[in-house]
């Protein structure tokens, strides 16, 4: 069975938005991405930190969706990452309330054994040399090594994430960030400027506008589900991209072409987990409700053209 | 043949961008529609004013379209509406510099004879109150009466323009603008807000990032082309406009299937028109680079997904 290694944050989130607000709720990057890719047939390994006030429910609700939890680190006098903000009543935007590194401070990754060989690594955003860090652990070259990241890193440790960038194949990044990291206002310009960087594929998450894709000199555009509300979107960029990394390991068909359909995947996937707060709804999604979604995006997006 | 009317402002427009600056030099919403329509093999008519101050070149340039120019008024001791504008850095927003009615101050549409039992009437940007007066007119129920606004009106004529909303349908807008006449923040609402005020269709313009298109419960989201650069974005909505109108016109299809092709022909017309000043580029699409511009959105959008 295909082999994906996450990493990113396993994280207390506290959330309020104009429709409510959580107390502490299971977050993080690895958690959304983990979760979304386990819709997929494959072994999943997560690999993070956590305190030991971690619940094992969590713990178990990781595990019983076929996800290794063995490179998941329990710092016995830590406490686990928490993160709470406030969302804006567009949604679009949100203020940070609170920020408690905890264990994450101090985290060495490490990949466990089983899967230093695995095809498909997806590096969810935290600090680049975490991200450098798996990459060096594995023995054997991923046929895709996906990259997330943030403004925050760009304004912070530039040198370390140029040095990742130039290790990894895909990069997703939002649009403004694409803006920051090139000077190029033009997503095109963008893209071109990114594959000079190192990455053949550039993935840029336009949240309710959608996602491009390009490669070389094709682009591809798909939308994002047009919605009557959205209720949470925290973890929505990680679901898209455990979705995409998820598909693509399941295939093992790394095309331009089949990235397309992997772009479709994650955003059908990210339009479930935007519905409730934190992950309470992706952690539902069957397969069938799935299937229904995608078929939702085939028909917002087909048209017939007749080119003779 | 098919028969397509609009009403729009003809003008004199001076822009400036980052790139450049410009002249008076030809423009105006029905321009721009005229021109993108006339794509199509179709018998349109403009129905605006002007002042005798407005270059015989351009009626020329209009008229070998194929565009009747008998509904222009040319104001003998009258001054052409006179636009002009400088766009910011990243082109999506602009400061209007200068804006002078004239002879739009006091204008009296007139359908001519000709054109009063046609098909499709285009309802380009202008006083609710003018584009009433259009309709009005029209000894026949137009089959398909599609209406272009903005903020403007929703600001100063709100009444009037609930008026020609309900005698109208398709309304095409902005998102913002969909938000402020609908009070809501989802487009999908805002959209089902609108239907209930009379169009069947709803049209929601997102500059770089697409259209959707809304009837029922049904959504189709088109993007728009990721282009290097837009040199001058002055007249795209209009074009976009022009070039759906003018596809439905010529095909005598209203329905959502057809209106879906009738968005990227838009779309793909759009993209020509930001690629230099004004009119510049749009007056010299030929056929073939407009096959080849819509073969570009197919690609742009196509995945393969299998949903056995």
């Amino acid at each position: 069975m295909s082999q994906l290694v996450i990493v990113g944050t396993v994280a207390f989130d506290a959330i309020e938005t104009p429709f409510g607000k959580t107390d502490k709720i299971l977050g993080g990057a690895a958690t959304y991405i983990g979760l979304s890719a386990s819709q997929f047939n494959l072994d999943s390994a997560i690999v993070s930190v956590v305190g030991n006030d971690f619940p094992q429910d969590y713990l178990e609700l990781l595990s019983n969706r076929n996800i290794d939890i063995s490179g998941l680190e329990i710092v016995k006098d830590g406490k686990t990452f928490f993160w709470s903000g406030r969302y804006h009543y567009d949604m679009n935007s949100r203020d940070t309330l609170v920020t408690e590194l905890n264990v994450l401070a101090d985290f060495n990754p490490i990949v466990p054994e089983a899967y230093k060989n695995a095809e498909v690594v997806m590096l969810g955003n935290l600090h680049p040399l975490v991200q450098l860090g798996v990459l060096d652990q594995m023995t054997t070259k991923p046929k895709l090594a996906i990259l997330d990241t943030m403004d925050f890193w760009m304004d912070n440790a530039l040198e370390d994430l140029h040095k990742v960038i130039a290790r990894i194949d895909v990069l997703t990044i939002n649009d403004e960030e694409a803006r920051q990291l090139t000077g190029e206002y033009s997503l095109v310009n963008a893209a071109q400027k990114i594959f000079k960087l190192g990455p053949q594929f550039v993935v840029i998450k336009k949240g309710e506008h959608g996602a491009l894709l390009f490669h070389k000199d094709e682009i591809f555009s798909a939308p994002a589900l047009p919605l009557k509300s959205v209720f949470d979107p925290t973890g929505a960029g990680d679901t898209f991209a455990g979705g995409f990394a998820g598909f693509l390991a399941n295939s093992g068909n790394y095309t331009f072409e089949n990235m397309k359909t992997a772009i479709i995947y994650g955003s059908a996937l990210a339009s479930f987990c935007v519905e409730e707060f934190g992950t309470a709804s992706l952690e539902k999604v069957t397969s069938e409700q799935l299937n229904s979604r995608l078929q939702q995006f085939k028909e917002l997006t087909t048209f017939n053209i007749d080119l003779s």
